[in-house]
């Protein structure tokens, strides 16, 4: 690198060392005492940097394209409020465990708290959220500090990137001159290693499960004749995949595959006994009564079906989890394994299958009978049926796309009703805090990082509340389908008991909150194409290409259907 | 109030003393686990809740109407992400203290950090941002819950405005039933006080300058012979602006009146020593020459101009500030007085009088006519000088209007620009933390309170940042003009040595970066009445009425008319 000047000498090291360290992209904010950051960023060669307006959108960008490369992403943005729009996906990265290293620029010292203008309290700006906080300082153009710099950036991507990922958060307090105004600057001070590695490099050992762990749980998962897998969102969605299929096919257990697990979508969930319908099983009495699992073995994440977890609070329960993230709703787990769930799994199927058990076929028979009922009931659904258009756009989604769902009712649907099949799907969402913030922008991130196409599933209430991350995805040159139900409000809260009790019209007014938008022009101002469709037919056609897609339901109709569907399974399942 | 059950009781009496506090307005988000925060809220007669879907720009909408009226407003919303997108909000609430009474929703301590969904940290979340941070807690259903949740909204309420007015944060853990489900509970046991008073009154007495400051100050303002006054933004611009006329009459010396502070745009601006044009007479040598001021006394915030603070540091300067917020970028202060500003200005005026000081008035002479000069330079400027067009629309803007003004250009135009006029227009601007976010949302906030009409002054890029803004205006049913200047990117950075320095792209990309954004779509979006127009004259016609009016300008060119305005009035000012 050639140094620039004094003040962009430090930040070009750092950036330098973040791309040695294996950094690929970054997100970057307009302003100008974050130019020093921005310009780095884009002139540092092994760092595609994104230039995005709206911090808050941002920060989805940047944790989607690290969620799905599952690498640290930059972003950089200037002082003020501009930092504390990076509040939400900060909060997320940090539920969800997404490496993110967060370069706040900041007025020095002497400018901050005394009026002078777009300063505010920097320090630990993101509280508890921020894995690591570090005031970086103002320092003399020396080799000491490009050390200092240097040794930062290495600590900060591995720190945003080892154990429990998540986000880091660095404060550059930045002087004069703040515009990249040639200075004389001496090369050697500033340089990094010879050989463009990382100035530390950092060794990282897995540790796998000891063979005391293997035994005894292979003793409990042997003994079990009657277990369940449960398989949540892992890091490592496709090796946890086939561990663990593996492992229930040598044990006989149904794996009941979340949808962002990675087992429901992929060459697993066709061969192994997996099960994607698990919620909707749940409300018949056949899978709640007598029978209850001696053994649950949850793997990741807690999936979101309250059937599930009422289930699971009643059930002996071994919970696996490489952070121990205490993804324990239900208190009731006799033993937490802090453990990588793909290298336990692994282990655990070798050993199970040495021990030859005995498991009771007509459980696993049972579950996986039941779940091949469903997507004949949902086909079957009338039109307007808001599981039937999700799983029309899976149908449709080409082999490795990625498919990010919103929280609410799209990531319940899906968890529902999506059916398993062989064809690989990046099925991801923002459940590490739930929110319906920043689904677009994160979806827009993740196109940055995919060769494959990408969509967004939202209801109208997520994409109102994103209607930026559209412009984002116009900005950074990502085609998105975005398919939106738009039932004219927050359909999920017609589920809830609020519906009945409050009193119609505040109901409507402050709960469900319908918005008068008009998606055909929110689609025009961002330059997308823009189709509205209605039945399933249309909606396959309608997503073959990029665009927003709006199909409109009715929230109270949907409500209906989904109990008639229910209804209509417990019929199938327990006749008479 | 009819307490409904156990879960809203308490949050029913703790929003009913809001309402007999004083509390008028309160803006909820939807959500389940608030839905009792957003519907006793709603049901509370003195309140008129608002409802938002996007809590980012909720916040701004309560911030908007809290600083138009000058009484705290609730802000409630649901746990997780809904929270931090309030912190923009929060920061420049602090910042500009401006009184909030933000209530989040969270789930109780058993739900945190399990995995239970929806969950994340919101103890402190605001951090140093909030003035006072209350976990509310988990209660029985008995009187002393009652008195508990009676004295909390009035301590709440009380800390928001009082003393240095800013943003107070109740976290509330809200148990099921989350639905308004009747109960059959005790009305007594949660009664308040019989007679509608609130539980706990709070008295209030302001303190005065004692008699040795006025005289001491008085003294010293008698003694200048060349001094200045110094008006930026204050709690109450209206009797601030009496004041300060006053006192500048009596002294004999010229008052520079920042947009916001109510002296340039009302009855003092036409019959007082007032000076609107400060920034660009501070680009002329004859003002920052020989001829510097002996004494500056300087009200409310620092004003924004870079050449009016390079003037403070080298003067002599005393500051009033009724909380001193050490709003004092230069540190060369040599008293600092936390007053109320309006009766220090009166009692010092009366004080003044009497002494009858001998001014110097070629000084106020040179400073009112060269202040002449600028209109007649502005006027005369080139069509697409972006000035023009913000004086345009203030000019057309009816008695009593509110200009709620983006940072970046437009408050920087409006500062040196906008001339003295004796109409009365609440100028505003969210210039705690100088954010670009949020300015449409908080004009639509501003609209909520004002039976005026409300003018958003934004360029592209706020615009951008805000876009959910136009639907809140669309759902909360106000009708804003928003004037949208256009000039494909941050006009600002034009003006900064980045553009010059950088590489042309990379500037382009990184630091103006320009959006693609389809303006009449965005308006055709939120149901808004869409001009675009070119010449001042087609401003004027425009801004007649309700919309979104966009005026397309040329960064560069608008750079050159800057520069050139400022030689003309140099020349003007210096001949030869």
């Amino acid at each position: 690198m050639i140094p620039i000047n004094r003040t962009y000498a430090p930040v070009q090291a750092f950036v330098e060392e973040l791309g040695r360290c294996g950094m690929r992209h970054a997100v970057t904010s307009p302003g100008s005492r974050n130019a020093p950051l921005a310009l780095a960023l884009a002139a540092e060669p092994r760092i595609e940097a994104h230039s995005v307006v709206d911090e808050r959108s941002a920060g989805f960008v940047a944790l989607g394209l690290a969620k799905l490369t599952g690498r640290p992403v930059a972003l950089a943005c200037t002082s003020g409020t501009a930092a504390a729009n990076l509040m939400p996906a900060v909060v997320e990265a940090r539920e969800a465990r997404v490496p993110l290293v967060v370069m706040t620029a900041d007025r020095p010292p002497e400018l901050r708290d005394v009026g002078a203008g777009q300063a505010i309290d920097q320090i630990r700006l993101y509280g508890p959220f921020a894995k690591w906080f570090v005031e970086v300082g103002s320092h003399e153009p020396e080799r000491s500090t490009a050390i200092h710099f240097r040794a930062l950036a290495c600590r900060a991507y591995d720190t945003a990137s080892a154990s429990r990922p998540g986000p880091v958060h660095l404060n550059f307090p930045l002087r004069e001159p703040l515009a990249p105004i040639p200075e004389e600057l001496d090369t050697g001070t500033w340089a990094g290693r010879d050989d463009g590695a990382p100035w530390a490099a950092i060794g990282h050992s897995q540790a796998g499960p000891d063979d005391s762990t293997v035994r005894e749980l292979a003793d409990a998962v042997s003994a079990a004749r009657r277990g369940l897998l449960v398989v949540g969102t892992t890091r490592a969605p496709e090796e946890t995949a086939r561990a663990v299929a593996r492992l229930a096919a040598v044990a006989g257990w149904p794996a009941l595959a979340e949808p962002t697990s990675g087992l429901r979508c992929g060459p697993q969930a066709a061969t192994g006994p997996v099960v994607a319908h698990y919620d909707a099983l749940l409300a018949c009495e056949r899978f709640t009564g007598s029978e209850a699992p001696e053994l649950v073995v949850r793997i990741g994440d807690t999936p979101t079906s309250k059937r599930l977890r009422a289930l699971l609070e009643g059930s002996r329960q071994i919970v696996v989890d490489p952070d121990l993230a205490w993804h324990e709703p239900t208190r009731t787990a006799e033993r937490l394994e802090r453990c990588d769930p793909a290298l336990l799994c692994g282990r655990l199927a070798e050993r199970v299958a040495e021990r030859r058990p005995r498991p009771d076929h007509v459980w696993l028979r049972s579950w996986l009978d039941a779940d091949g009922l469903v997507p004949g009931l949902v086909a079957g659904a009338p039109e307007g049926f808001e599981p039937r258009i999700w799983n029309a756009v899976a149908a449709e989604a080409p082999h490795g796309s990625t498919l990010w769902v919103a929280s609410s009712m799209p990531i319940r649907d899906i968890e529902t009703y999506l059916p398993r099949a062989d064809k690989p799907l990046h099925v991801l969402a923002n459940r590490g805090a739930n929110g319906i913030d920043g689904t677009i922008s994160s979806a827009a991130g993740a196109a940055l990082g995919s060769e494959r196409r990408v969509f967004a599933l939202v209801g109208d209430l997520a994409l109102v509340h994103d209607l930026g991350g559209l412009l984002s995805a116009r900005q950074l040159g990502v085609e998105l389908t975005v398919v939106c139900v738009n039932n004219g409000g927050g359909g999920i809260f017609d589920f809830l008991p609020v519906a009945a009790a409050a009193d119609r019209e505040e109901y409507e007014r402050y709960i469900a909150t319908p918005v008068e938008v008009d998606l055909e022009a929110a689609a025009a101002m961002a330059g997308m194409p823009y189709r509205r469709v209605e039945k399933e037919a249309e909606v396959r056609a309608a997503v073959g290409s990029p665009g927003l897609v709006e199909v409109r339901t009715d929230r109270g109709t949907n409500v209906e259907m989904h109990r008639s569907l229910i209804d209509r399974l417990r019929a199938a399942i327990s006749p008479g």
